[in-house]
């Protein structure tokens, strides 16, 4: 299983992924999720991916080999598109083609056609945007009213997202926002796990872009996952207790 | 949809579900899935239903009429059953025999089976249980190490008690988690809604359970869901940025 999280946010993008794949819970390996591509002074995009691994490997790889135009007969590739949106219809002909040349042997096979792609970044002089893409290549986009978009197992990670996250939350509050749910994805299902891949990208910064790998002994990581603990069981404590709850039974005098 | 949580604390048992039930998101109807069978100084067991409704209201049904023992020819109903294991069982009995009777049909209409239970109580003199029952009547019991079960939309919910619920909690933190729980699913899940039926069973009291419904507009359920997000963001933002995040780039010189 998998779990990516990608918010957008009028500072930029943070994008995070886990890297556990497994075939059955007794295979299991370690694969980057995330995949930048990044040229300075001209684009920044990174995709990330749940779902099959041969099929998301194959749209990845076909994104930067390229797939040629029907109309002009060019390559076009994740390097070449001229915008995102470009970029999100690159990765759907990409998913199609996959689904061609794959798809009815893995029905065959009983495997689902499963993958969904997080797609975010900015083309130079463009507006940046983040794209989720689905099995199907049909696409949607993140906007101002809904700041983030998750692929892969996204229920436990929900909630803090839900109250936390608007498209005002600032780069260093999204990335703390994302790891937190993140833990709370790990910590319930084990097929989600360590390390973590992150990028963080600033809005109209195409020159730069942070990524990180956040490894299982990662001390900032251990300080959230317990200071969230901490918080957690605090803020509970301090909500005051119900008055209807335990209220003497009628019967039952009370002394002044 | 439907979610429902109990805890099976030292001090006693909390029970709680929300009453929405829909058939596609334009019919939606409130439903009580919380179902109190209270004899004083005999038993108190209650269940908890997720699922299909005409098969978790035919399983509630028949154990309330009766299921016939082919050995001694008696009817064994909820009220009869010696034991917690024997209130199981007859659960069990009772999710099969609505198979044997509707399952085909239902089946062929492309309309699963689906009904997974909550089962928990105390009989005079045995020890409180809680049971989860699923659609193919098998059972799992909650124990020390694993104090809580869920059915129907449940993952939303699962961070909070994964983190702070175990078998030494109060019943009055156990309420609130429970609470807190519920609210976290209701905001990530338009289809589990108010109002909500909590039931509250202290260990050994047999002679008495609390039952109380919170209606949309109950004032704690408002102020645990404010102080609860409130208490999220506190909480983010309390938590330092990571040092590695947005450090100068190499070609940056800092002053000293």
């Amino acid at each position: 299983m998998t779990y990516c999280v990608g918010l957008f946010l009028d500072e930029g993008l943070v994008m995070l992924a886990d890297t556990r794949t497994n075939a059955g819970l007794d295979n299991i390996s370690c694969f980057a999720k995330l995949q930048p591509f990044h040229r300075p002074a001209d684009r920044m995009i990174a995709a990330m991916t749940a779902g099959n691994l041969a099929v998301s490997q194959a749209v990845i790889n076909l994104i930067q080999e390229g797939i040629e135009n029907p109309e002009t007969g060019a390559l076009e590739t994740i390097y070449s598109v001229p915008t995102m949106f470009g970029a999100a219809a690159l990765v759907s002909k990409a998913v199609r083609l996959v689904y061609h040349t794959h798809g009815k042997a893995m029905l065959d096979q009983d495997v689902p056609f499963d993958v969904s792609i997080l797609l975010g970044g900015q083309v130079a002089g463009r507006t940046m945007r983040l794209f989720q893409i689905y099995a199907a290549g049909n696409f949607i986009e993140a906007t101002r009213d809904t700041p983030f978009l998750q692929v892969g197992e996204h229920k436990y990670g929900k909630p803090i997202l839900d109250r936390a996250v608007t498209s005002s939350t600032t780069l260093t509050e999204g990335v703390k926002l994302a790891l937190i749910s993140m833990d709370s994805t790990l910590r319930s299902n084990l097929s989600v796990g360590m390390p973590l891949d992150l990028l963080v990208y600033r809005n109209d910064s195409i020159d730069s872009v942070e990524t990180h790998r956040i490894e299982e002994n990662d001390a900032y990581f251990r300080m959230i996952r317990d200071h969230w603990s901490v918080a957690l069981s605090d803020a509970h404590r301090q909500i005051p207790a119900p008055e209807w709850l335990h209220r003497p039974t009628p019967g039952k005098r009370q002394q002044k």
